[in-house]
C-alpha cells in the first residue's frame, strides 16, 4: 500500500481514503466459502461508496440498507429492490413506503409499533425479529440500543402474523469488530431457543440472520472468518438442525471494506505544551476518524519513519474543537514532524462515511488503487506513443 | 417559535433546523454595547449559513475563520479578508498563503512552528499569541488542545518578532459556554502580566483577544453579556490600564446564534426494552446532536404536550449505531408517540455544522422564519388579487 500512497499523492493531497477493491472481491469469497449457501448481504452503512456497491453486486452480494438514501444509491446502480433486506429497526415510514415500491419485501423489526409500521406501509412483506445479545466481547457493543429480549420475541412473530406479514425468522448482531467466534454459538443458541418454541406453536420459521460484527485485523489477534464460519456451522446443526430448508444470512459490514482502506493524512503542526508533545494532522475525528472517539484502535504509521526510536504524543484533528482529539497518548517517531504522511491502516470501513465539513474542511475523499493503475498505463500509453 | 414551526411544517420535512435572524441581530447589538469599542469577530464555525454571514457582514460585524473553506464561504459574498481573522492554531500552509493573498493579516498561533508557517506564508502579518486557561467553568473546556503556557507567551511573541511578523498581543478562550463572568477577569489579569513583562522587554502589545464562550440560554441559569461585559471592562481597567490605544477584540460562536434556532425532530419510534422506554427520533448524534455526546443539555419540547405527566426516557437517533444516543436518561411527556415533533431549544450554534450524511439519512437543513414570512407575505398578496 505504500507504493499506492506515494502514487496517489501525485494526482490527489491529503486527506484521503486510498482503496484497494481487490481486497473487497478476497473478503467477499472467503465469506462465501466459510459460511456455505448463505446469502450475504452487504451492510452499506459501513463504506457506500458506488465502486464498492457495483463490485459486489456483480460478485452476487446482496444488501442490508438503513434508509431511503441508501436504497436510491443502490437503485441508481441497477441493483433490484430485491436484492435488499431493510436492517434497521427504527425507519421512516415514508422509507417503508418507498422501499415495498421498489421491491423490498425483507425488514427487520424489534418492537411491535415497527411491526405495525411494517404492516401498514408493506403489506405482506417478510420479517425478522432482531434480539438483543449481550455484546460482551465486541468492541462496539450494539445491545443498549437495538434488539429485543429473546422471551419477547415469539410475541412479536405472532403479533407480526397477526398483522399479515410473513414471520420469517430472528437476527441477533454480536457488536462490531467482535473477537470472539463463541458470541455467534451463543446467540445461535438462543435463537434456535426460539425457533423451536414457534415450531411448538405452528409457526415454522425459515431465516436465519447472524448480522455482522467479523473483524478487521486492527491492534489485536482475531480469528478467521473460517473459524467464525465453522463455529457457525456447528451451533447451526446442534441448535437448528429441525430446520429444514433453513435460509442462512450475514450482514457483513466492516469485515468486506475495513481492510481494503488506508487513511492517509499529513501533520500540519508539532508542538509541546506542559511538557507534553501534541501532533495535529489535517484529519480528525470529524473528517474519518470518527471511531477513535470509542477509543477504535487503528494501527497508526508514519511513512518512512517505521523505525525511527518512538516517544509518545497527543495526536489531534485540524479543529478549533478540544473534541478533537484521535489518540490521547499515542507512541509515535520522536522525528515526526511537519508535512510527514500519518497513515490508518485498515480504515475502509466507518470513516469517510462519518465525514463532516466541520470548521470549513474538506474531508477526506476516496481513491482508488484501480483508479491509479488505469492513469499509470494511459501514462505508459502515452509514453511509448512518443 | 411554536408557530413558525407548524408554518415550516407546511413546506419542508423534519428534521430541519428552524432560524430566526432578528435573533442574530438583537445578539450583535448587545454585544456592541456590551463590549464598548471592541471589533467583534464571529466564529464562522458555529453556523456558516450564508444568510448568517450577509447579516453580520452588513450589521458591522468581522469574521474568526478556520479554514480555507470559511474564508471561500466569506469571500463569494463578498466580504473583504481585512475583516477576517485566522483564529485556528492549526492551520494548512496552503490555507495560510491563501489567506493573505486575499488580504488577512491578522493570526493567531501557540507554538514555533506555527509562527514559523505564518512567517513563510503570510510575511510581515500580526499575530496574537493564544494562551491556555484552566477552564474550569466551562460546559466545554478547550484548555488541553488549544494554547501556550502563560509563561511561553513572551518567548513567542518575541519569537514572532524575530521571524518579522508584528507580534500584536494575546488571546485566550474561556471555554465554550461558560457562565462565570470570573473567568474572564482571570484570563485577563494572566494577559495583563504578558503585556507588562513586554513592555518592560520593550515590546508593545496593543491587541487584547477575549475569544469567545459567551454562553446561550439552555437549563442551567446564565450571566448576562452586560454582567460579563462589565468584569471585561473592570479587567481591562485593572491590568491593562497601561496599554495605550488598547484595541479589544472578540469572537463569539455560539453566542451570537444559539438562542436563534429550533432543532425540530419527529418521534419515528417508541419502544420498550427490559422494561426501559425508549423513544426514537429521525435525528441524532449524527444529525445535528453532535454536543449530547459530550453531554450538553438542551431543553427539550414535545410540541403540544407540554403540559402532560412525564416519565424517564432513553432517546436515541435513527441510525444503525449504538453510539447514537442522545440522552440517556430524559423526562419526557408519557403520551408521546409517533409522528410527535421534539424541538430542541435554542440549538442554532454547532448542530447543522456536525452534519453527516451517516446511515444515508439527510441531516437537518436550515429553514429560515424570513423565509416563512415572504412566503405568508405572497400568498397573502395572491389570495388577495383573486
Amino acid at each position: 500500500m505504500e507504493y499506492w500512497v506515494r502514487r496517489a499523492l501525485e494526482v490527489t493531497k491529503t486527506p484521503f481514503l486510498l482503496f484497494d477493491l481487490s481486497v473487497v472481491e478476497k473478503k467477499f469469497l472467503e465469506m462465501k466459502a466459510a459460511l456455505k449457501g448463505a446469502d450475504i448481504y452487504y451492510a452499506v452503512k459501513a463504506n457506500s461508496h458506488p465502486r464498492i456497491l457495483s463490485l459486489l453486486a456483480k460478485l452476487g452480494c446482496n444488501f442490508d440498507v438503513a434508509s431511503k438514501g441508501e436504497i436510491e444509491k443502490l437503485l441508481a446502480l441497477g441493483i433490484s429492490g430485491k436484492r435488499m433486506s431493510f436492517g434497521n429497526t427504527i425507519k421512516k415510514e415514508e422509507d417503508i413506503a418507498f422501499a415495498y415500491k421498489n421491491g423490498i419485501r425483507l425488514f427487520a423489526v424489534d418492537s411491535e409499533m415497527e411491526i405495525e409500521k411494517v404492516a401498514i406501509s408493506a403489506p405482506g412483506s417478510r420479517i425478522f425479529v432482531r434480539i438483543a445479545t449481550d455484546g460482551s466481547d465486541a468492541d462496539w457493543p450494539l445491545s443498549r440500543k437495538f434488539g429485543t429480549d429473546p422471551d419477547h420475541a415469539l410475541d412479536l412473530l405472532f403479533y407480526a402474523a397477526k398483522m399479515k406479514l410473513i414471520p420469517a425468522g430472528v437476527s441477533f448482531h454480536v457488536g462490531s469488530q467482535n473477537l470472539n467466534p463463541e458470541s455467534w454459538r451463543k446467540a445461535i443458541s438462543v435463537a434456535g431457543k426460539i425457533f423451536k418454541k414457534a415450531m411448538r406453536s405452528g409457526l415454522n420459521l425459515f431465516l436465519l440472520n447472524v448480522g455482522g460484527g467479523f473483524p478487521v485485523q486492527h491492534r489485536k489477534p482475531i480469528p478467521t472468518m473460517e473459524e467464525i464460519g465453522r463455529v457457525i456451522e456447528e451451533a447451526i446443526d446442534e441448535n437448528l438442525w429441525f430446520v429444514h430448508g433453513l435460509k442462512l444470512i450475514s450482514e457483513p459490514g466492516r469485515y468486506m471494506v475495513g481492510e481494503a482502506g488506508w487513511l492517509v493524512t499529513k501533520v500540519l503542526l508539532k508542538s509541546e505544551r506542559n511538557g507534553e508533545k501534541w501532533v495535529y494532522l489535517d484529519a480528525g475525528v470529524f473528517h474519518g476518524l470518527a471511531e477513535t472517539m470509542q477509543n477504535f484502535e487503528y494501527e497508526v504509521r508514519v511513512l518512512g519513519k517505521e523505525n525511527d526510536e518512538l516517544e509518545e504524543y497527543h495526536l489531534a484533528g485540524p479543529t478549533c474543537d478540544s473534541v478533537d482529539v484521535i489518540y490521547d497518548r499515542i507512541l509515535l517517531p520522536k522525528t515526526i514532524t511537519l508535512n510527514d504522511l500519518v497513515c490508518f491502516v485498515n480504515a475502509g470501513a466507518y470513516t469517510v462515511e462519518y465525514n463532516t465539513y466541520f470548521n470549513g474542511i474538506e474531508p477526506p475523499k476516496m481513491v482508488f488503487v484501480e483508479e491509479l493503475t488505469e492513469i499509470s498505463l494511459e501514462e505508459k500509453m502515452k509514453a511509448s506513443l512518443l
